[in-house]
Formats: structure tokens, C-alpha cells, sequence
């Protein structure tokens, strides 16, 4: 499968992207607009399977670090691909094939892809999660022992950081505070595999097309197109209803906080509160986990239906919340020790979401 | 000139390091234990003349970045040389013939020497400050204009950053963002040159010997050890008196606080304060300034004359302040603004010390 990514496609593409981010990644606006432009000047990016590089290929999974409030008026300059590219290749003395995002979600499901339009390189449909979540360890390539070494970071001034970490846990934590130092969000690559290692289940596989799919749905619906996303993602609608409270604050090289959503309609009476780390985590409602990492929950536009991301969710809004199944990587047990509920903080297991959704129907 | 550094060459060398590093730099102790510790395990370090290395030899500056109140209690495991030289040599496919201090203050003058004797490396007589300074480009390399890239940081865990900054500043502000992740302090190297670059003026030369020479004073000083001081530093004492009050925090990497003398004897009535950012910057009388950075300011216990690093300054120790003129190239306008009174955010214009003491005599 090959594919050449077109106007229509990077549209859609951006909607799914908003949609697998939970609220996470970037938002999918800024990313589409630099796809756009990357576009016009080169022309499309070839979307390629894995299928379809050699073996030993080398892929650069890559992507933001930082907070997305941060990313919204600190612009990436579109070279940073090329510069992590550079450094890579020579501390490793091989070439790289191909560009993937380290998450779909957000505009970091569309950064990778220009970077690698920009170098003439192709992307391959997958990523490192399905999704967006906010650390660096918590992907596929980490939950398949890949070497997260060398790390390479740049900004969009021109600075490049290189890092050999002991683990993954140290490499987010060097990460994140060069993150803070470059104003709060930096370009990365990590884990950077081999396509047979991607093949191998280092990699969530067929996320481009899922992300383009779920745009397209929501693009060509007729009425309905809450109905339409929940038909093409198996989602379970959480609540439809106003944001009546939003505390946010940019902090360490994240966005924290909490949404409380007031139900309308049907749902009058219900108080839905989601729990904010750069994603959305976990939905509670009088203390009962309606949904929680690893599975997706994403605040749409009630109107439009456009996912809402964390950075961009304000007081009045009205929305729909949905929650999805995660890729089945992240229900195994070193899945959920990796981006489980515990994985932050929470002091409860995980249940997936189409458990909690029948037993609460 | 070549010279094997035994035990009582260390033990002046840590007495002098104490004294240039005013109050900065690293507890020499601390060094001296590590340099003894070596000393023992592989024997003398060889001490060498710049003039003794072909001029196309790389030298590798290098020592501790972080706060000293953290270096107390963090010891380095003695390796972390080899690791910078190790990543520095890859980086660059060069051969590293030599180690040298960024600072020849406190520990870090002594740490390069530990680690060049434990790879079977000389020690170049000459350093990068001819004292110690809190900011990473406040060295005589940068005002010779010597690239600082690339950066290599480690840690006792076996971390490794490399940096290739886009000036002396984003390298100060990465290191140190590195450095606190590091849990406040890390070894890193940066501004690698050429023996005939630090011959033609990227280095300040003889410090080692100075040093040696300034603890060999104390050491043989029959009687008054402070006269014995101030004879072979031409130095300026400021006050005789005892600490009344000491404001000290670690905050961002660095040490930063103040300190009060109170005089006594000859100096009863009078009252010094002075000024840290990990070094004594600034000592005050009454307003007026006595002495400032790039000149030296070094507290000494009055009774056994050791000099006392900033994080060991405490409440009623009888202390002697003495400031010596600090290197000449930092008497340059470049000088002044990399190191001067208003490169630490102070508003008021450098006056040699030795004008100053004229001035109030």
C-alpha cells in the first residue's frame, strides 16, 4: 500500500488525528496548516506501509516534547525533522528510511509526516501509540524493549541535544526539562527500530489510515456525526452537555488540570469531571470511573463535532465526550504498568471501557 | 616543565584551590579525597607545561556544573572523565592529549586531574578562569572566541547529554537544566581546543603551579599565615571579623545568598556583607563596594587560614575576606561583560581592587 497524501487527506487526517489525540499531541490545527504549506512547496508525502520498506530499514519515530499550551504560539520552523534526521544518522552511522510519529494524536500525527514531505522521505502508516499520551516511554517501542537511545532533541532556533539515558524514565525526565529550557516544548526522536522490529510489534500498526477514516466519517456525515464517529471508532459516548469549569495550568513541561462538564438534554443532572495530563485521563462522574487511560476519552464540539484539545477547552463549550478502546498493546500487564491508571497516580485498576460502559447502561 | 603530583603537592594544591576558588568551585575537600583516592590506585598525575604538547594536541576542559551545596553531599564516582572524553572523542574522531580545569577553584581543580590520572593523561598547567565562576561561559575560551560545541554532560548514573548550542548562553542554560534533572549537579566538558588555541591566549596559564604555590605558603607559613597569603597573592584584605548572619539557598542550579562580617579587633564597628552566586561576587561596606567579581573575594578561618567555600559558611566562624586581582584577560571590555558586576544584573561599573583598596585606605 502506497499512498500519496492530498489536500482532502491531510483534512481528514487532522479531524482523526484530533480525535485519537484524548486532547493530547498538539493541536491538529497548527500541524495541518504546516502540512498545507509543506504541500504546496514540495508537494504530497507518501504514506507507505510497513509492508513495504525492506526489513532493515531504519525508522525515526519522532515528534513534540512539551506542553500544548506552549505549542500553540511557539511554532515549530519545519526544518526540526531534517535536524534530527542529521544528528541521528551520523551518531549512528545509518541512513533513515522513514519518518513515524511517536503518537497520531494531535498535530503530532501530522508533524512527522511534513518533516518527512520536507526530506522526500516517506512515513509509514503507524505510530508508537494509537494515540496521544503525555510521557516519553509510553509507547509501543518501549513496551517492546526497543533502546530508547540515542534521544536527539532541537528547537526551532537551532539548538540540538543528544541523550544517552540509562532508561526510558531518565530519558523523559532529560527530555522534558530541555523541553522547559527551549520555552516549553522541543522536536524529538527516540526509539529510533527497524521496520522488522516495527513489524515485530514495536509499532501500533494502520493508524494513518485509522486517523483518515475517522475524518473522512466525520467529514462526509449527514446529520448525525456523533453517530458517524461512534460508528467507525466502536466509541461510547460519555456525556453531551456545556464545560462548566476549566482549571489548567502549564507546568514542568505539561499541561495539568480538570474539566467539569455540566450534562444538557437527556443528560441534565449529570456532573462529568475529566483529569488533565497534556491528555485527557480519566472521566469520573460521583467518584465512578467512567473511562481511563490507556483507553481514549476526546471532548468533541457538540456543533461541529471537532475534537477539543486540552489546551483549547473553555468555560461554555458545548461538548460531547467519548471514550474509545486503546490499541490491545496497552492492555497487556506491562501495557498498563506502562500507561495505566497507576502509571499515574491513581490508586485504582484498570477496567476497559466497554466493561464500565455495560455496566453502567 | 613536567611534574608527577604526589601527595603533598595535592594537599597544596587543594589549599590553593580553596583560595582562587573564592568561595566556589566545589568543596576542595571533597576533590582532594578523590585525588588521593587515585593517587593510590594508579599514581601521580603528570602535570605539563602547554609548551610541552605539540601544538595540534586536543585538550579537554572540563569539571562539575551544578551547585555546590549539592556537590557535598553527591560525590562524583570518579569516572565520569572518561565517560565526556569517551563521547568527546567519538563526536569529534579526535584524540583528547590532555585534560585542563574549566576553573582551577575548589574541586574543580582537582577533579580534572583525578580523572586524566586515572586514563593515563596529563593535566595542562593552566585553566579556563585562573579562579572559579558560576556561568559556563565565563571562560577564557569564550572570550578567545572557542566554539563551545559540542557539550557533553554525565552523571554518577551514566547519563550522557551531548549539546550543540547556538551560542555560550543556550549552553549555560541547557547544562544547567541538565544539571538540576541530575539532582543539582553534573560533570560536563565544553570548549575543546588546541594546545597552540590555549597557548595564544584561550587559557590562563600556570594556575596549577599558583595554586600549589598559594597552598605551599600556607602550609610552611611560620606565624601569621594571612600575611603569609597576601604576600604570595598580593591580595587586599578587606576585613577580620566574625560571621553574623548567612541568607543561602540552592535554587535553579546554583547557590545563591549573601553573607554578613562583622569586624573584630582592629575592625570592631565595621560590618561586611557579601554577595554569592555559588561564588563571593560582591563585598559591600556601607554601600560602597570593596571589591567585585572578576576579581577574587576568598573567606579564610581566621585561625587556620583555609579558605571556606560559600556552602560551608556558617554563623560565628571567625573569618578573614582578602580579594586579589583576578587574571588580566577578564580586565577586557569582553572580559568585563562576560564576568563584570553588570553581567551579574549589579549597576554599577568594575574598579580594579587595587584601586579600590587605594581608594579606602
Amino acid at each position: 500500500m502506497k499512498r500519496l497524501l492530498d489536500e482532502p487527506a491531510l483534512r481528514s487526517l487532522a479531524r482523526g488525528c484530533a480525535v485519537l489525540g484524548t486532547g493530547g499531541g498538539g493541536d491538529p490545527r497548527i500541524g495541518l496548516l504546516l502540512a498545507l504549506q509543506a504541500l504546496e512547496e514540495v508537494g504530497p508525502t507518501e504514506l507507505v506501509d510497513l509492508d513495504d520498506l525492506p526489513r532493515d530499514a531504519l525508522i525515526m519515530p519522532c515528534g513534540m516534547v512539551g506542553a500544548p499550551t506552549v505549542h500553540i504560539e511557539k511554532i515549530e520552523n519545519g526544518g526540526e525533522g531534517a535536524v534530527l534526521r542529521e544528528h541521528l544518522e551520523r551518531l549512528t552511522g545509518r541512513t533513515v528510511a522513514a519518518l513515524m510519529p511517536a503518537e497520531i494524536g494531535g498535530s503530532n500525527g501530522l508533524l512527522p509526516l511534513t518533516w518527512a514531505g520536507r526530506m522526500g522521505l516517506p512515513v509509514v502508516d503507524a505510530d508508537g501509540m494509537g494515540r496521544a499520551f503525555p510521557l516519553i516511554p509510553q509507547v509501543s517501542m518501549h513496551l517492546a524493549g526497543i533502546d530508547p537511545n540515542p534521544g536527539v532533541m532541537t528547537d526551532e532556533r537551532g539548538n540540538v541535544v543528544v541523550f544517552r539515558a540509562i532508561s526510558g524514565a531518565w530519558m523523559e525526565r532529560l527530555e522534558r526539562s530541555a523541553a522547559v529550557e527551549f520555552g516549553g516544548a522541543g522536536a524529538a526522536t527516540e526509539y529510533i527500530m527497524t521496520v522488522a522490529q516495527a513489524r515485530d510489534g514495536a509499532a501500533v500498526r494502520g493508524t494513518f489510515t485509522l486517523a483518515i477514516k475517522i475524518g473522512d466519517a466525520l467529514n462526509t456525515a449527514v446529520g448525525d456525526s456523533m453517530a458517524a464517529l461512534v460508528a467507525v471508532t466502536g466509541g461510547f459516548p460519555l456525556v453531551t452537555g456545556k464545560v462548566t469549569d476549566v482549571e489548567r495550568r502549564t507546568t514542568k513541561g505539561f499541561v495539568r488540570g480538570s474539566v467539569v462538564v455540566e450534562g444538557l438534554g437527556d443528560d441534565a443532572g449529570r456532573l462529568l469531571r475529566l483529569e488533565i495530563q497534556n491528555e485527557n485521563l480519566v472521566a469520573l462522574e460521583q467518584g465512578r470511573v467512567l473511562a481511563s487511560v490507556p483507553d481514549l476519552i476526546t471532548v468533541l464540539d457538540s456543533e461541529t463535532a471537532d475534537a477539543i484539545p486540552t489546551e483549547r477547552v473553555r468555560y461554555g463549550q458545548r461538548v460531547t465526550v467519548i471514550a474509545m478502546q486503546c490499541a490491545p498493546i496497552w492492555r497487556s500487564q506491562f501495557g498498563l504498568e506502562t500507561a495505566g491508571p497507576r502509571a499515574f497516580g491513581y490508586d485504582f485498576d484498570y477496567v476497559p471501557v466497554e466493561e464500565l460502559a455495560g455496566a453502567y447502561a
